[in-house]
C-alpha cells in the first residue's frame, strides 16, 4: 500500500542549478544556470526530500568535463546532483516518514525526487552537515585513505596537502590520534596553516605559496615521512617522493592543483625513487570501499561525540550561492567543508 | 681444523677492475682501472675462487656515483663487485672443496677471496651462467615482481618494458606461462622485438625507437594492460599510466631511460590516472625478498629444466672486456643476459 502523507506545504516550482556548460580550465558562474522548475511528485518507493543543506566537492569539477571518468559526468541542461541532507516532506515508501532527515545524493536543488532505496536515514545526534563532512564522504575518504591505503601505522611520520580541507583536517587528526610520530599538512593561506597546528594539532605546517613545496617539507620532516596522503598533486607529489623514507606509502586521492589545468602539467622527475626507496602509491575512490564504511563509522563517530576530533564549515546561504561556493572551494576560498545551506 | 688444499696452481698476480673515477652522464672506459694485482690469502673459514663468468647489470650504474642508494656505492681505487660464479680453489671452511662450483658476488676479479658464508654451491645440472640469470638475480627480480609486486593474476593483460633482456624475457614468459590473456614487450632493435615474438612467446611487441611509446602500446594492447613490469621509466612509465586499465599495477624495477641522465628527466604528466583508474604502483629491491628465494627457484627451475622457459645471452671473453661488456649493456646491446666469461 502506497501511503503518501505531507507535512509542509509545497510549492509548485522551486530552485535548481543546472549545467549550462562545459567548463574549458577554470569554471565561472556561466557553467550554471539557476531554474525556477515545477516540484516534481514521488512515484512509488520514492520521498519528496526538501534539501537542508548540501555539498559542493572538488571532485564535482571533473563530472563538469564530459570525458569519462570514475563517475558520471553532468549533462548540459540537467540539474547537477551531489550529497544533500534533507527532510522527507511526502513519503511513497513505508521506510521513511514526513518529518524524518535523509542524508541523498541529489543535491543542487530545492526539493529532490529520492528513491527510498537511494536515502539513509540520519541521526539528530549529530548536526545535519556532519554527514557531508566528517561522518559522511569526505570523512570516509580520510580514514580509507590513511588507514587502508597508505597502512598508517603507529610512529609514522604523516604529510598531507590541502590539509584545511574537510578531508585533509580529518586525515591529520586520526593520524594524531593513532599515534603518528610527526604530522605536517600544507595549505594556502596564513589562516589555514595557523589553524592546522592550533586547533587540529598538526605538529608542523605550511603555506605552499611561500617557497618551494619541496624546501618547506624538507624544513618540517628533517627525518623524512612515512606517509603522504595528497590532495593535490603536482609539485606537492614531487616534493613527497623526494622526503619519503625508505617504504614509505601515499594514498592518491586528488589532484585539486590540477583540475583547471587545460593542458598536461609537468609530472614527478623523482619516480626513480619509487625503486630505491621502494615506495608504494596507491590511487582510490572512496565509492569502491563501502564494506569500510561500519569501521568508519565506528571508528570515527565516538571521537567526534567525545569531542576529540574537531571540524570546520565553511557555508554559504541560498541555494543561489551554490556555483560561487562551488567554485570558491576550487580557489580554496573554504576552511574545512563547503556547504550550501538551503532552507 | 682448518684445511687449506690446492687443486691447481695459482698465479701470484691475477686481473681485477678497479673504479678509476666516476662518471657525469655516460660512464666510458677511462673510468675503469684494468689491474694486475696479488692474488690475496684467503682466511679462516674463506675460499679462494677462480671466476669463470662474471655479470654485469643495469642497476651497477646507480653504484658507480657517490650517492647514497640500497646498495652501496663502489669506492674509487677499488675493485668493482658483482655476481659471479667460480670454482673453489683453496678452501678454508669445512662446508666447501676444491673444485665446487659456487655463486657469490665478488665479480669484477679473475680470482676472489670469499667468505664461505656468502658462497652458495651450485648445481652441474645447469650451466654456470644460469646462476647468474634466470635462475638468479635477474630471475628472481622478474618473479617477485610479477608475482608479489604486480600481483599477476590469470587474465591479466601485461606490459613488460626492456622486454628483451635478462629480467623482461622472463616476465614475459611468466605470464604467459601463468595465463596471461595478452603479453607485450617494448625493445629497442627490430632483433629483439623479433626474438620477443618468435622465442618468447610474446603475443606482440614494438621498437620503442619506432614511434611515441603511447601511439605504440594503444595499437599492441586496444583493451589496455592491467600490469605493467617497468624497466624503463621515463615516457614508457607515461604511456603505461595512460593504457592501464582500472585497478591496474605497476612493478617499479628500473629506469634505465635515466640512469645516464645529468638532470631530471620529465616525469608522467598523467598522475591524476592513479586516482580515477585506481592504480597502484610498488617499487621493489630484489634483495628485501630473500623469503620468496625458495618459492621463486621452486617455480623457475623446473620450467627452465624442461626447457619451457627460454633464455639469452650475450657474452664477451676476457676479463678486460668487462667494462666494454658493461657499457653495452647500459646501451642495450644485449640481448638477455650480458655475461664476461673469465676463464
Amino acid at each position: 500500500m502506497e501511503v503518501s502523507v505531507t507535512t509542509s506545504s509545497v510549492p509548485d516550482t522551486a530552485v535548481e542549478i543546472r549545467l549550462a556548460s562545459r567548463p574549458e580550465g577554470w569554471p565561472t558562474t556561466d557553467n550554471f544556470d539557476i531554474v525556477e522548475a515545477p516540484v516534481p511528485e514521488p512515484g512509488p518507493g520514492q520521498l519528496l526530500v526538501r534539501n537542508k543543506v548540501m555539498s559542493v566537492d572538488p571532485y564535482m569539477r571533473g563530472r563538469m568535463s564530459a570525458a569519462k571518468s570514475y563517475v558520471a559526468p553532468f549533462e548540459i541542461g540537467q540539474p547537477l546532483d551531489g550529497g544533500a541532507v534533507g527532510e522527507v516532506v511526502r513519503s511513497n515508501s513505508d521506510d521513511f516518514s514526513p518529518g524524518q532527515s535523509v542524508l541523498h545524493s541529489l543535491g543542487w536543488r530545492e526539493y529532490a525526487v529520492v528513491d527510498a532505496t537511494q536515502a539513509t536515514a540520519v541521526s539528530s545526534e549529530f548536526p545535519p552537515s556532519a554527514f557531508l563532512g566528517v561522518l559522511g564522504m569526505p570523512g570516509m575518504t580520510a580514514y580509507v585513505g590513511l588507514m587502508d591505503k597508505a597502512r598508517f601505522q603507529q610512529g609514522d611520520t604523516v604529510f598531507v596537502s590541502g590539509a584545511a580541507g574537510a578531508v585533509g583536517s580529518l586525515v591529520g587528526q586520526l593520524a594524531k590520534l593513532g599515534g603518528a610520530e610527526r604530522v605536517i599538512g600544507s595549505a594556502g593561506s596564513p589562516e589555514k596553516v595557523r589553524l592546522l597546528t592550533e586547533r587540529f594539532g598538526f605538529d608542523a605546517a605550511f603555506n605552499y605559496k611561500d617557497a618551494p613545496v619541496g624546501e618547506q617539507l624538507r624544513a618540517a620532516a628533517p627525518n623524512g615521512i612515512d606517509v603522504y596522503f595528497d590532495n593535490v598533486g603536482g609539485d606537492h607529489l614531487e616534493a613527497a617522493i623526494g622526503s619519503m623514507n625508505d617504504f614509505g606509502r601515499i594514498a592518491a586521492c586528488g589532484a585539486i592543483s590540477q583540475y583547471n589545468a587545460t593542458e598536461a602539467q609537468p609530472g614527478p622527475r623523482n619516480m626513480f625513487q619509487f625503486v630505491t626507496k621502494r615506495l608504494s602509491m596507491q590511487g582510490f575512490i572512496v565509492n569502491d570501499n563501502t564494506h569500510l564504511k561500519r569501521d568508519f563509522f565506528e571508528h570515527v563517530a565516538p571521537l567526534v561525540r567525545e569531542g576529540r576530533i574537531s571540524y570546520e564549515e565553511t557555508s554559504v546561504d541560498g541555494i543561489r550561492k551554490a556555483p560561487e561556493a562551488f567554485l570558491g572551494v576550487l580557489r580554496g576560498d573554504n576552511t574545512g567543508k563547503m556547504l550550501v545551506n538551503i532552507a
